[in-house]
């Protein structure tokens, strides 16, 4: 580069156009492939799109969807006031040159078939040759990291002590419903779901969690990622400004990518989300929390903090959307009275699951909204699904009536307590560059620091060769984070996938491989 | 109105705008106004989106959305070539006054509660104030007909003879599943489907529909509905052309209008989608149809048409959807190859359900993809909601397997036929003003047409008053089709809800009511 003054100045000559293919696509795959090839380097000051469109001959709109994309992707940000430059990109959110690579054989193929996943899907060599502009925009979904499949295993996130769920209960409620089922329920039903399960997962809120609610707020979902996701599509439009917490729930961060969100890392300090850096964002009124037990990092959110969240909803006029996917485990102390308890004006859109409690392949969930939106979240739902199968639903509230939950609860919570214990007795700590343990007061996980990504790296390397799965914290942060990669390091750890005893056995394993 | 020459002018003056609230709602709700109140009639031709964006001082953004939203709903259409024109409005599409009304009205308590659309799910007042612009728009969802729920009754449509059902043997398949499940099984499954089930949908369409398919280009859904909302979403983007049968499936057309899609109803004449039509739309590259059963004119696609509409695909680089909602019936002569079957260049995208063999509520149905478009789909349903719930795949699967699965077919359909007999022998014609019954060779449901829209109410009000349930012809088109309101009149009836006796009851009701 001649010039090094910022802002560097950006030439749009030798980017050639293909106009019979899509245009967005192509702009945002030669766009970065500058950023990629460090032809565009950071802080270098993007055109206005009706520049960089008038310069090669396209409409402004395909330039700024190209932006978003882009944007989206953390290659771009925007300073406010000023300008588009070119993002400060991490060593970690740099794709490697052959993904970029597969990404172009893509636009000949039709397809962004080079985006691999992890996904097992198998995926043989695609016989469509040209796919149009608009499906490519919409078919380039981003890469979302899929769960880990396979037995559990120790440390694996995101699964509860499933393994002592009472099966054969389950097993005969749903031989009961299917042996003398109701006709009419067999038809199209509420797309809301079962009144049945709603009255009795309202109930269950107002006594566990002081929240106040009635059956109507409830909408039944296919797990929490469905209510996520339901409520990125209904409330994002396409450039809207969405803050999630910075580590979060990649998976939340998809959902509101896929619908046009343009996402803002918020970082978390001990209290929860920073509030402070929150009410700078300028534009954006949607917030997505983990408010009981922080995903990932473990924090329980302060009352000061939430209080402050949700005066910035009033201010912002804004939606605040609170995943408590965990909150069934709360070890000590009095648990904080969720969001949407303490919300006054209707702003909180409180997401819940029974995969924590039961076991995630149920993909039971629920949402509890403010009065209003119940009813365009139920259209929505009828055109995307209709409804929730029906037996699964009607299980769950025979289950509850019963009083089965509320004993599962009970069992399960005592279950992680004596697995994290397993895992704090056992752990090979200390260890060079890894803090110790926290105090876990919530959830059924929990993280520690490393001092940076090369030790995250190799410790992970270690124990998976031994058999035992732990997730980086690294991978939890939005690809734009300002966020040091040093400082991004550490280990995230699930203790209540599997019993005591294997535990026990990684924890040794671990032990060897780590040399703790 | 001073000037009649065409185009008639449009004065955008009066339309005031409040910056504080969703600018492009407001822009539509005040034109809409002016088309109901007549203040802008049909063949006004509308300022281009630039001018008015000038005019008003907004963006041109919003004037587009605005325009969109008028368009999809037909109250304004555009020429080829030409502009943007306020349409025709056919009086069935008039929406009353009073909901308009509460549609200003939901401007100011910032929601649409105002479009009631026989959703049961109870709305108490909103406690929302007010919902900011993105928000309105994307709560804006559309009107969508809810199936009628409640016990089956004469003469449902698009319940088969599901009182059939062996309940016995499905329950014990669940309890067999759930007493001793693989706990691998009960993590995160893939998003794309259990993958026996997926092998054993492929070799049943390989054999009952000579559709050549593996297991991997199978994508389970939760029913034929969430397959059709996939494709939308993942295959329209906002402002692209979508042509659907008209008549047709009002749930489908709403998917496509719920991702942004322009909606155009082509004709259906006796071999199906009329492909000249279709060939005279510009810019329209995707067709949704139902070639074995038109939905609702009960009409079989000729080969000839199928061929051509595969060709019109080819030329216009586009997608075809083919919704083989009810092709397990299928009652003489060999039925025709699916346009799946036919297509060489993975241009078609097939839905199968089994709601018409099993029943509704089991919200199980599948996609049969082009095999690249297999991954971008199936990491779009991860986003969405990971993947469908366990059990009911799995067990589906053994039913299959065992043999359940087809003997069960052959029972269904001879009960949709026997059913169809009752109809036809009990049924009280020639009634004056209502043509003949056709002739079915396939489907769970026939259609008749009747001489005006009046006439299609008396029927329809006067059977209701004996309980027996029949849906009007007239409310499965467009609300902007060009066909004269009397011609889009008719009764629709399915046959297979009930046992025959009910029929014959119910058909002696008819009788007395409508004096036949």
């Amino acid at each position: 580069m001649s010039v090094i003054e910022p802002p560097l100045s950006f030439n749009p000559a030798g980017i050639e156009l293909d106009r019979r293919f899509g245009l967005t696509r192509q702009l945002y795959l030669a766009l970065r492939q500058r950023v990629l090839d460090a032809r565009l380097v950071s802080g270098t000051r993007l055109p206005a799109s009706r520049d960089l469109a008038a310069a090669l001959g396209i409409s402004r709109n395909s330039v700024v969807r190209a932006y978003d994309q882009l944007y989206a992707e953390g290659f771009i940000e925007t300073r406010v006031g000023d300008g588009t430059y070119v993002a400060q990109l991490p060593q970690a959110a740099m794709p490697a040159k052959k993904l970029s690579t597969k990404l172009s054989t893509a636009l000949s193929t039709g397809l962004p078939t080079g985006l691999s996943t992890g996904l097992s899907t198998n995926c043989p060599d695609s016989s469509v040759k040209v796919i149009h502009s608009g499906a490519l925009d919409r078919l380039q979904i981003h890469h979302l990291a899929r769960p880990p499949s396979g037995p559990p295993r120790a440390f694996r996130v995101g699964v509860p002590a499933f393994d002592l769920f009472p099966f054969e209960v389950w097993a005969k409620l749903n031989a009961a419903f299917w042996r003398r089922p109701d006709l009419q329920h067999l038809c199209y039903g509420d797309p809301a779901g079962d009144m049945r399960l709603r009255g009795l997962i309202a109930a269950y809120l107002r006594s566990s969690r002081g929240l106040q609610c009635t059956a109507e707020q409830i909408v039944i979902t296919s797990g929490a990622q469905q209510a996520i996701s339901l409520c990125a599509q209904l409330l994002v439009e396409p450039g809207d400004h969405v803050a999630i917490e910075n580590p979060g729930y990649q998976a939340a961060a998809h959902a509101f990518a896929v619908a046009g969100g343009r996402l803002h890392g918020v970082a978390v300090d001990s209290e929860g989300i920073d509030c402070a850096a929150l009410n700078a964002l300028e534009h954006c009124r949607l917030a997505y929390v983990t408010p009981s037990h922080q995903y990932p990092l473990g924090v329980v959110m302060s009352l000061a903090r939430r209080l402050e969240l949700l005066a910035w909803a009033e201010r912002t006029d804004g939606w605040v959307i609170e995943d408590d996917y965990d909150g069934e485990y709360r070890y000590s102390g009095a648990p904080l009275a969720p969001l949407a308890a303490l919300d006054r004006s209707g702003r909180v859109l409180y997401v819940g699951t029974f995969g924590k409690v039961a076991f995630p392949a149920l993909r039971l969930g629920y949402l509890v909204l403010p009065p209003g939106l119940v009813e365009p979240f139920s259209r929505r739902r009828a055109i995307d699904m209709r409804h929730s199968e029906v037996s699964t639903q009607a299980v769950m509230a025979e289950f509850m009536a019963a009083g089965h939950f509320q004993r599962h609860i009970r069992r399960m919570r005592r279950a992680a307590l004596s697995r994290l214990a397993a895992l704090q007795s056992g752990w090979p700590g200390p260890l060079p560059g890894v803090s110790g343990l926290p105090t876990v007061v919530a959830g059924l996980h929990l993280s520690v620091r490393v001092d940076s990504l090369a030790r995250e790296r190799q410790l992970l390397m270690q124990a998976e060769a031994v058999g035992v799965e732990i997730t980086g914290l690294s991978r939890h942060w939005l690809p734009d984070s300002s966020t040091p990669p040093d400082q991004r390091a550490g280990l995230v750890l699930g203790f209540a996938a599997v019993p005591v005893a294997q535990i026990a056995q990684a924890l040794e394993r671990l032990r060897q491989a780590w040399g703790g």
